[in-house]
């Protein structure tokens, strides 16, 4: 299997990209990982040229997208950047997946523009695996996709399932639609919309109603869906109340302690890596035809190994196949529902 | 000043909400508090007749909705609840604002059923108070109004910076709109359009352009504005973070104390207080022509007491006039626009 990394996104790339790069291939047999970027920073950072390592590749690229760049902007910009020649070689069959921690904007951007989407699949949408009182929860889409339809949030229930099922190993997932209260006829039309498709289709015994906000850290359900300006907000809100309280808390409590003070800051510093998101191993696009995996742009490399792994368990459990049979099983209902 | 309160609504009703409204009395010179529910349990709270407590009465009524019930068929049945009686007070100017800690479904329901809108208003919408790095910020809409046009949003940004400047005491509000992404042309229609109405208005000043989820909790803004349904889920996704963190974070530092542990205990008793939604002095309906505080359902005495006594500082400092002025600000200035 060929991954292309896009060796040039991130906070502090090149350097952890190309470290997780390095320990990926070393971790898992059977893998190529392409090196997207500048093959002089790239080659420093290996310390000796990339043909010595024969799982790595460079792909020379002159441009990156920084991390503050206006995405569409950019990319019109820098033709030659390394989020846009991930996408090429995924689109020319060159590989099989790509990953990212680059500028996450660019990076959907650039994917959507190749109209790579999966048979059946209208609009792809990034998944986010949530920490949960009762363990993990898919959020999808946390912003690939700002102005749903009904049908996309509802394929969104597809591919986060198979998801859930297949790299979280949920047995068979619950999936909720993220509302503002138990009531069906709440919320606005589009997740009314949804609700009905939901209920008339096969999912309809996993399917569970509406949640709301406060549902995704209790782990209602296994999956969640919702618009891509909603998920987006709400990925980017929690991001923020994690640093706020993890920082006030440590404050809090650091200053009531004496001797006992280190304890409690090894405890702190640990909560601060369990809940850091970077550590999660990447978000998947999910409808692309092919594999983008989507990191946090602080990823160490880790992070980056950890996404390297969950794009070759995407591949050999063969997730986009399963997405295409599901996807086509709705449509046959819907055309029987028709008749 | 009258205040009508809703006895009979809230988790712990009537006992903390008539506690509450003895300690306002007492504290808060000049308010009468028309206590709106069934007089026995009223009274037996009071431990005595209310016409002894020269500022207190009681409107007697039969029914209450529940915190679980539906809101619209609770409505339709209960004619005689509390929550109706306290909006039907307010709209025979009976009283001057209404307090309730009950079902904030029916409470807002019956609210906009009355139409009782201050004049230029479009949609009332309800504003919260978030803790942040920097201090309060003030959060609207967070579910009065999940289908929101530009000019909705356009008026939250109004009354949230009045509301943020007279209540928090902010100099000089500034204002974000919620959004996805930095860049101008990011988001959806709604966000674009709302921000060319405050890019055009009198308020362009204040108005510091997109935030983002995270930016909240930073304090990048003393206001945000967001539609009814992104507000409510950010709201409870937030109730849900913190009560998670709390329990988690509490869990791994007082496992790892010894003689120390009790120091940290009650540091972790204090930040669970300190972001207590239900003491945050309750939620304004803004855009009503009357007052409307909305309390957290677990509100106890004390939440009741602060809620009351914002309710009289609305009153008197004139919130209403402010608002209707501002908005007659902006309409002539759309006038000569459009000339």
């Amino acid at each position: 299997m060929r991954i292309a990394l896009d060796a040039m996104g991130g906070d502090y790339a090149p350097g952890p990209i190309v470290q997780g790069a390095c320990e990926a291939v070393d971790a898992l047999p059977g893998i190529e990982v392409v090196l997207v970027g500048d093959r002089d920073k790239i080659e420093a950072e290996l310390g000796a040229p990339a043909g010595r390592h024969a799982s790595l590749k460079v792909f020379h690229c002159t441009q990156s997208v920084g991390m503050e760049e206006k995405p569409t902007e950019a990319l019109r910009r820098k033709r030659d950047s390394s989020v846009v020649r991930c996408w090429e070689l995924m689109a020319a069959r060159e590989v099989d997946a790509i990953v990212s921690a680059g500028n996450t904007g660019a990076v959907v951007a650039a994917g959507l523009r190749t109209k790579l989407f999966l048979k059946g699949v209208k609009r792809p949408g990034i998944a986010i695996v949530f920490p949960s009182l009762r363990g993990p929860c898919v959020l999808l889409d946390v912003g690939a996709n700002p102005s749903c339809k009904p049908e996309h949030l509802y394929q969104y229930g597809v591919m986060g399932s198979i998801y859930a099922h297949h790299i979280l190993g949920v047995a068979t997932p619950t999936i909720g639609l993220m509302n503002i209260g138990a009531e069906d006829i709440k919320g606005n039309e589009l997740v009314r919309e949804t609700h009905a498709l939901f209920e008339a289709s096969h999912l309809a015994g996993q399917y569970k109603g509406n949640v709301e906000g406060g549902d995704l850290h209790r782990g209602a359900s296994d999956v969640v869906v919702c618009d891509g300006f909603v998920g987006n907000v709400v990925l980017k809100v929690c991001e923020g109340v994690l640093e706020m309280l993890l920082k006030t808390t440590a404050q809090e409590v650091l200053g009531r302690l004496n001797g006992e003070r280190h304890l409690a800051q090894a405890a702190f510093n640990d909560l601060a890596q369990r809940y850091d998101y970077s550590e999660f191993g990447g978000a998947p696009l999910l409808g692309i035809d092919g594999i983008c995996i989507i990191c946090h742009g602080s990823s160490g490399s880790r992070a980056i190994r950890n996404a390297l792994k969950v794009a070759t368990t995407f591949a050999n459990r063969q997730l986009n196949t399963l997405i295409v049979e599901q996807l086509q099983k709705t449509s046959s209902q819907a055309a029987v529902a028709d008749r």
